[in-house]
């Protein structure tokens, strides 16, 4: 017996979407299946919603539902400096920590040439564009600590050095409640180079 | 900042389906928003036909695109022989290993009283009516090997027992490709029980 057509559609959709294998993609469309009709509509109106209602703000390229994001939009911010980096979920996770009063801007993305991801592609050329025209007094990098991060960072420095601005990159070390026992030797390395007198 | 609404609707919608959390909901939502308007339709489209194409088999309550399901409609399927199952997945699993060529009968759970479960919440009724009335020589019993699968196949295998009918369950040992050393004590004592003579 082969899969009832709807459902190896469903499962065959769901599992393109990223950290949803063919056994989970199954999972998630037989719990479907079987949620009430009034649910499913919701769930389906959500993400309708979600393609439909949201833009990318005309500044900072930061999910917004009007042309301007949130961030942008508040009086409150910090307007001279910028923190940038790869996705409007990084954006998500500074804000939950309640330490960034600046502005942001979001890249769509690192340097990754095999993938095909060039300068072009990043919103390198706004960045630039922003940091000409506003009174930026600082650009701090929040990539990942990852090779293609590293790679954009140190791109991202080059250009904007000379442009004459102050660029700064969030910290590197233990994580906190990390345990030194079983951080792995590149940060362990990394925090002893970036360590700070007390 | 508040995350926009249209993304913070769909992270709760997705983290309402099985196996999702906040931080996979929020990297769905994401990917969602950034990929191609095309590729979302198709996923919408796949989820809506899922709901209204797929309905259940009025025999054996397996998915089905028609009244009955597949497995019902074959006149390749031993008709002498029943296999229990709680889920339709459970049909799919079987269905893979090409060794079953009998019926189903998909319970639609299995007994579960503290979370509101009970005898007339599952399909048994009308597993009863289909012993009494088809030319059925076996049921087997495959439910998950866990507490309440063991409750059910117990309630199962004394009502069909008073119906006078072949009640079988399926074997429990150690998984192929498993390793006797790190087989929990619960699966090889059970491997023991259920040993075969060669």
């Amino acid at each position: 017996m082969l899969i009832a057509e709807p459902l190896q559609k469903a499962i065959d959709e769901l599992s393109k979407l990223p950290s949803i294998g063919k056994k989970t993609a199954q999972r998630l469309a037989i719990h479907i299946l079987k949620d009430d009709k009034e649910s499913v509509e919701s769930l389906i109106n959500s993400l309708r919603d979600l393609k439909e209602k949201i833009k990318l703000c005309n500044e900072c390229f930061n999910i917004a539902t009007e042309d301007k994001c949130d961030v942008c939009k508040s009086n409150k911010r910090d307007r001279s400096i910028i923190c940038v980096v790869e996705d409007p979920s990084d954006v998500i996770s500074i804000e939950k920590t309640n330490e960034y009063n600046g502005l942001y801007h979001v890249l769509g993305g690192v340097l990754n040439p095999l993938a095909g991801v060039t300068v072009e592609k990043l919103k390198i050329k706004e960045l630039l564009e922003r940091v000409k025209n506003e009174e930026v007094k600082e650009i701090i990098l929040a990539l990942n600590p990852d090779a293609e991060g590293d790679a954009t960072s140190l791109y991202l420095t080059k250009i904007l050095k000379e442009a004459h601005i102050k660029v700064t990159r969030i910290a590197r070390g233990l994580p906190i409640g990390g345990d030194l026992e079983f951080a792995d030797s590149a940060t362990i390395g990394r925090a002893f180079i970036g360590r700070i007198e007390l």
